[in-house]
């Protein structure tokens, strides 16, 4: 197969190549802390074991990273790019009140991937996974024809009453959005603009290299490293406040309407109420764009998106500070089932959410 | 990103860009059979919720089938690769002990697939996974820059005493190997003499397309659609008789080896009492190769591989028979470290085995 350009360019120190497989798992291993007692059989057999806690449900879920759809080296660092296969995962899992619990990690990595890339970003994902507390229990390492693939599988437990799904909105119920919304839209923008005539596609993004504006600055972390809402989440399942929930992977229309769709309900969004980020807002007034429209659209701020019935709103206050994640109304959940955002009094229907079709 | 040669080519009818991530998940759910009872929340929410039984372990395993690396199209119809691309990951759990139980299916997949070929990947995936009662519970599709990934995570459960490891094997232990070897092998070579000039690679294999002698196609469908020996992994697991296990998924040789190192011990292989493949034997002295060297070195037979005490070792053919695969003795596991393999009363160190790398 015809090797693609980027894969024979010249790395500075070893490559994945060099030292194959079995070392590779070996160099990951070595970088993880002990694992828990639950995890029977770990990393190095032919599969791995785990104990679930008895009364408990599995939550499974997985999401790959491809670079050049999902990432790109020049926008992101190899630190980032681990981090963010973990945390979409971590998401997904939250999104369903599931308290995370393992992961595996499937890498197909080009043969001119660098040694020192390779290592950032399995320090990225296990520095996540540290954070939450999930153990990372098994995986798969390949060669790659092509780009970088990074496929993460996580489980997470739940309690059988307390699963948060996207259907069981109910007309009359308030629509509420975690922290903030548009910022890693905003950051993704930046970095093309800025970064795609000077940076070279084939070099990975530095760490440590973000805009000297702070609030641009937020934005270009959520981007390249979000926070997944994982204590939110687990804490709105046990509170049974939440009557659906999805998070915003591919934005916050995207998420309305499926959740919308899975509940057979419609929305009417307020657009005065959205959180946007303040970076966000400046940065999309600034190049000229609508920062509502882009915030509709633009994906990847991994927020919740929940509804609430009336009697069980107020409770969201008190979740949100335990949480220390802002809660905000956003809209209502509407018996028609259309989908509209009302700005300054004038409806319009809601946009198309992104795709990575 | 530049786009490979293989990517703009044409193809007849629709592809999946052509309908998009949510229809194409759509496809998928219409072809699977009605899930059981345990899995509380299937395809389309953020996550899958399983529901394992009471006092059994969960067993977790993931493998990558990457065009290029692990399966060219020229050689694997779609539906050889869908089904392929679980039955390694089922391999492996049943290398545990572990009976398979569910999946998710992760695709990356070039713009230009056909939606035809995609169909029918999915349906060598599902047919696999309903000849063994495994669930499909959810999955991510996505866009591919490069060759088509197919990420496989199986889950399964197990007794906590009935878990099979690659550490376990003492010295003295038997080595046993269940049906045949060097058939997969056999098969890709087969392909490749046969094929690599007359057909394209971007042309994918037709399933009904075999050589006409028997012996030879029979390697070549080992190749395509190995059968991952779940019921004897189950049955070894429950029977207590093997001291270690592994499957062959990177050959004979690595799997003797990786066996050996986990359990600290050395193995004396007996070349005569290997149970190569009828065909696999005929294809390599056609073409002038070693039968027993390609064999040890050949991988993707999906056999397992055991270790069984002496006192054990009878149990093995009650085994066998239950499980309708035979289980041959095939050396001898030593304290003395090394790998060796005897031929004619010669001994020779094991070959390297296959590597993806």
């Amino acid at each position: 197969m015809e090797r693609q350009a980027y894969l024979v360019r010249a790395v500075e120190g070893p490559t994945v190549a060099d030292i194959g497989e079995r070392a590779l798992i070996e160099r990951i291993r070595s970088r993880l802390p002990p694992p828990p007692a639950w995890v029977v059989v770990g990393i190095g057999d032919d599969a791995a074991v785990v104990e679930p806690e008895r009364n408990r449900l599995d939550v499974v879920t997985t999401d790959a990273s491809v670079e050049g759809v999902h990432f790109e080296r020049r926008y992101s660092a190899p630190f980032d790019v681990g981090w963010k296969a973990l945390a979409v995962n971590l998401s997904d899992l939250a999104a369903m009140g599931s308290a995370p619990r393992a992961a595996v990690l499937s890498l197909a990595v080009p043969d001119g991937l660098g040694l020192a890339a390779c290592d950032r970003l399995v320090r990225g994902f296990v520095d996540l996974a540290g954070r939450h507390r999930v153990a990372l229990i098994g995986g798969n390492i390949s060669r790659s024809p092509g780009p970088l693939f990074i496929d993460v599988t996580a489980t997470g437990t739940v309690h059988r009453r307390r699963i948060l799904r996207r259907a069981g909105a109910q007309p009359g119920d308030a629509l509420f959005v975690s922290g903030e919304v548009g910022a890693a839209a905003a950051g993704l923008s930046f970095l093309r603009t800025e970064r795609a005539r000077t940076a070279p596609e084939e070099d990975w993004a530095n760490e440590a290299d973000v805009p000297g504006d702070p609030l641009l600055a937020a934005c270009v972390e959520r981007f390249r490293r979000p926070e997944p809402r994982v204590r939110l989440g687990v804490m709105l399942g046990r509170n049974g406040a939440a009557s659906a929930c999805i998070d915003l992977s591919d934005g916050l229309a995207a998420a309305i309407r499926q959740l919308a769709d899975a509940s057979d309900v419609g929305a009417v969004l307020d657009a005065g109420r959205l959180p946007v980020a303040a970076g966000a807002e400046i940065w999309f007034r600034q190049t000229g764009r609508d920062p509502l429209r882009e915030t509709l659209s633009g994906g990847e701020d991994y927020e919740l998106l929940i509804t609430v019935s009336s009697r069980m709103a107020r409770r969201c206050d008190a979740i949100a500070r335990k949480a220390g994640v802002p809660l905000r109304r956003i809209g209502t959940i509407t018996a028609d089932r259309r989908l509209r955002v009302v700005r300054d009094g004038i409806e319009e229907p809601l946009p198309e959410g992104f795709t990575h079709f």
